[in-house]
């Protein structure tokens, strides 16, 4: 999609858009887009950018600093070098994409036009933009409160003083049409192109879609073994333990296995082995300036000491203050319930079958607003703890949303899986309706009826469409649905033998509502290298540890257990205690006996580390006879 | 220590020295030596050898093959440069050792002669001796039987047809001396000198030694607290608590912190980030001649799911039957004293008194003849499931006698750690007096008494002197030994309050007995660069988990902690089992959020990666940028 020059479209192919404040000094945008375009040798990135004509229907209140960010093959090329990006070559294994010895990489044709994939281009730009520094200007030219230092990055000072409102990677409306079609418009039941997914947004979405129908099909074996305990009402005690813990050694069998197949994904698409580079301050983080003790470079510097003392002192108390808050709530709903089933019992009318709804409903409505009020406090305290990096950023608050969700939610397991559906209705169709309310406003504005699908929208229009669409803030909040739905079935699966058939459901209608709002609803967000699910497989495992407790127990409890036992109470729980610790050290076992990597891919990748080593053996023995030789 | 030619001696530094059969065929010999003799262009290793000559008083039956290998320093560098060693840069940081760079390292003066410690050299020379390959040869020259084929290593070969008896590295007189005075010859209390062990050891023996020391300094506070409770005679619940708490996480607290005082000795000594070789297949290891998929070479394969056959459905079983019939023997014994105690209790007698012994007595023995039994059925096992690499066989073997140990031993405890002292004499002081016999009939053969401290000691003599010591082993059952004493220090602190005291001092005496060993009793070994204590890491965190459990049920069995709840059994296990799985995550809990690498040392190893990065990039940008002014 070469454009021409004219009707404000830029002579490149726009990649990126860069949103400056309306009111910003026309100095200081002269001095940013030339430190854009100034050559790498300089200290600048050698993109190409322009700024964004007016639209075609142009309206006097639009944001004329709206600029386009591209760059020629060369420098995408030379940029992936950079990063290390890992590309298929000719003999089918992932290997760093060098510019030397490009024509050896596999679909690489003429200049390497269709070689990286349009995640992969604005990822590059991303990166080439976030490390655009100050030299030794000591504040941007015509701003004097945006005050820079040398090294620091230019566009994230800009981002944190609001000069520059947004940064977003531009949707290409030919292959979002392809991607849709192919993702949820199709009727017939089939995989979801990950490998288009990853195309398009990247190796973190398509994890994520991997991992959510990954999930889908492992609960299938449940749900089926579970439904008929549901129909015929088995309350037998063999049969209940048998499902407990086939239901025990399947969660960990699947975690280990999805461990294996996403190291296949990241294989495949070249993130497993890449080297992350060296991670820069997040946007939010402050300190005094000081030196960085890696880079040498300057940069704002917070004692870790003082970062420990505010997690330890002040963070987890208030965890922990919390948790008993909810412990506390728990009780006082079940005493409520307790009290409304005895007035029930007492004399039963109608109007006392509704009070025993009561404490449910009044339960769950405080537990959303604590929820909320919890989820608020957390982030918050998390940003005050002041984290260099945003992925400590993100261990810590999942790390404070989980603690809270697991015991507060786990009363509620029945009633939340049905509230499930009205949640993906809030979450996917909401936003949308209110993005179409918006459009709808603009498109009256502009006169025409254009949405995004529009193969006619000019650039200049569905620059401007996207720049209003709604930002996607991560897979933090899909993940954690999925996390919950995993505590539902784990957790209490003796229980609620249907717990996996409803997830199996719900899981095939998030598929398609989460595909739906990634397509339609939010603007495109920047592809994120990821080469596995990070923490979350972690609270994953965390999770079916705890499982394997609460299930020993509640088989323990339960009457019919309680029957094999009628004389002491003590062998009861002896026995319990020992089948839980025995399954235990089993999960561990086989944790430790099924390898993370596949065999086949550990060969690739020993192969690859070997053949670098012989290699620079060879040339060293090589240069040593010809030092002889010459010496001769 | 340059030695000139004549009376036998070579005219270079011998370092290692290889004992080929007396009847070897004079063909096969010269093929070798020219093999190692010829220059790494052509396949050779470039080392220097020469036959070592008869001894100052020459014997008939002296066996006339032994030779001496050494290397120029020339040729030692470029092999640190080929093994990736890590070294003191000019900064203080650690780097790969470079010939090109090598000015920059600290300490490197003139030709480098005192540059690589002579733990290295050995290290150096054998590597370049086992990765000595054959070319095109189909068996040795003169020697049919022995096959060989492209790729083979030559000296593998050999030593597994028993044409090379031995290859072993050389004493280095005076600096053994120095070694052995600072280490256990001084009488004053001062730590060991770990950097000197390191240095004529190695990295795998200096850790052995600084675990050693690290683990009985940890153990003081154990011993400290444990001392009135012997004394005192404290039998009270919440004191008894106290101490079993303390100790539960204090084992965890000391096993963490050793894993960043480990890293921090193998960041210092360069082996923390040293990437390892491609492992080759261990000596015995079998299999059908085929193509290494890593190395594209030829060796012998053996399919793995042949090997995990046997591990599953011969060697699982039978370790799971040995356990079995170990705890029968427990059984048996258990029944045997409660008999003898019933006759005692009956009528006490003189030979009643002794009866109750007898048990004891008779399970001791039984139990040590078991583990002969055992160890040798593990050794066997290990070695017909035909593993490829060393680390994996050592893994199962580990594995085999650990299982063992544990359950065998247990109830053993007291008993044991009084005999530890008889087993330091067994391991240090029967192989040095066997040793001297042996000596002597030498010394009388030779008609003088000289010994391997003599300095004047001729070469030929020394070396004839250390070909016969014997064979240290490995650190195997060292560690082992440790692991026993931490077992009955963990697992049972709340009943034996004095185990600590008891385990420091025999820890202190180990350190001396196992110096003297390693200085006077066997050969030198070849260093090892380890950068842990490997799969004895997991061992003792293992144990410390099951420590939590046997502590718990210990206290809660006592009849002090029954006696807190007289109505209801149930409500002390429950108590008993809450409080250990809150152990148990706070045990994971910590072993989480301590890190294993020190902050100091993380921030090195980044600051190299981030360099290495940066020069990489600058010098992409300035070819850039040269072909641009070519251009131009």
């Amino acid at each position: 999609m070469m454009l021409s020059a004219g009707n404000g479209v830029p002579s490149f192919t726009p990649r990126v858009v860069l949103e400056l404040a309306s009111d910003t000094k026309e100095e200081a945008i002269t001095w940013l887009l030339s430190r854009i375009r100034d050559t790498q040798y300089n200290g600048g990135t050698e993109l190409l950018v322009e700024q964004l004509g007016p639209g075609a229907d142009a309206q006097e209140k639009e944001n004329p600093n709206m600029f386009l960010v591209g760059a020629t093959w060369q420098r995408l090329l030379s940029g992936a070098e950079d990063l290390g990006l890992f590309k298929e070559f000719n003999d089918g294994s992932m290997r760093a994409f060098t510019c030397a010895n490009k024509y050896n990489f596999k679909d690489f044709k003429g200049d390497g036009d269709s070689f990286l994939s349009t995640a992969e281009c604005q990822y590059i730009i991303k990166h080439e933009l976030d490390t655009l520094r100050a030299k030794d200007e000591t504040h941007v030219p015509g701003l004097s409160r945006v005050k820079l230092y040398p090294g620091k990055s230019v566009i994230r000072r800009l981002l944190s003083k609001g000069i520059l409102i947004q940064v977003f990677p531009l949707h290409e409306k030919e292959e979002l049409k392809r991607l849709s079609f192919a993702w949820y418009k199709k009727v017939k039941l089939s995989f979801q192109p990950l490998e288009d997914i990853r195309h398009y947004y990247g190796e973190g979405q398509a994890l994520y879609f991997g991992f959510l129908e990954y999930f889908t099909f492992a609960l299938v074996p449940m749900a089926l073994i579970g439904v008929p305990y549901y129909l015929f009402d088995w309350e037998d005690y063999d049969k209940y333990v048998i499902f407990a813990s086939f239901n025990l050694v399947w969660c960990t069998v699947i975690l280990e296995l999805w461990k294996r197949c996403s190291s296949s994904l990241a294989y495949r698409w070249g993130t497993l082995s890449r080297k992350k580079a060296f991670e820069e301050p997040r946007p939010g983080f402050h300190g005094v300036l000081g030196f960085n003790p890696v880079t040498g470079r300057q940069e704002p510097l917070y004692p870790n000491a003082k970062r420990q003392l505010r997690v330890y002192l002040v963070s987890l108390p208030f965890v922990l203050l919390c948790l008993y808050l909810s412990l506390y709530v728990m009780m006082i709903y079940f005493l409520m319930e307790g009290w409304a089933l005895s007035v029930h019992d007492a004399e039963p009318t109608f109007w006392t079958g509704i009070l025993c709804f009561i404490p449910s409903v009044l339960y769950a409505v405080v537990i959303e607003i604590m929820n909320l009020i919890y989820r608020y406090a957390a982030e918050f305290l998390t940003e005050w703890e002041n984290h260099r990096l945003e992925s400590s950023y993100q261990n810590h608050l999942v790390l404070k949303v989980l603690v809270d969700m697991v015991l507060l939610r786990q009363s509620l397991a029945t009633l939340l899986i049905t509230s499930q559906i009205l949640n993906q209705l809030m979450e996917a169709f909401l936003p949308y309706w209110l993005q179409r309310r918006r459009n709808k406003k603009m498109v009256r504005k502009i006169h025409k009826g254009k949405t995004l699908e529009d193969q006619e929208l000019p650039l200049a229009n569905q620059v401007r469409l996207e720049a209003d669409m709604s930002t996607y803030l991560g897979t933090f909040d899909d993940y954690l649905e999925l996390f919950l739905l995993f505590g539902y079935v784990s957790l209490f699966s003796c229980v609620y033998p249907l717990a996996a058939v409803l997830v199996v459901l719900n899981n095939i209608t998030e598929v398609y509502s989460d595909a739906f709002k990634m397509c339609r609803v939010f603007k495109r967000p920047f592809s994120d290298p990821a080469a596995n699910i990070g923490v979350w497989q972690l609270a994953f495992e965390a999770m079916s540890v705890i499982a394997v407790v609460t299930n020993c127990s509640l088989i323990g409890m339960s009457p019919q257990v309680k029957a094999y036992f009628p004389d002491s109470d003590m062998q009861l729980i002896l026995w319990t205690v020992a089948i839980e610790h025995g399954l235990l050290a089993f999960k561990f076992i086989l944790t430790f006996l099924i390898p993370d990597v596949p065999k086949h891919i550990q060969i690739n990748l020993s192969r690859l580390e070997f053949e670098s080593r012989e290699a620079l053996k060879k040339k060293k023995i090589l240069e040593a006879s010809e030092v002889t030789k010459a010496a001769q």
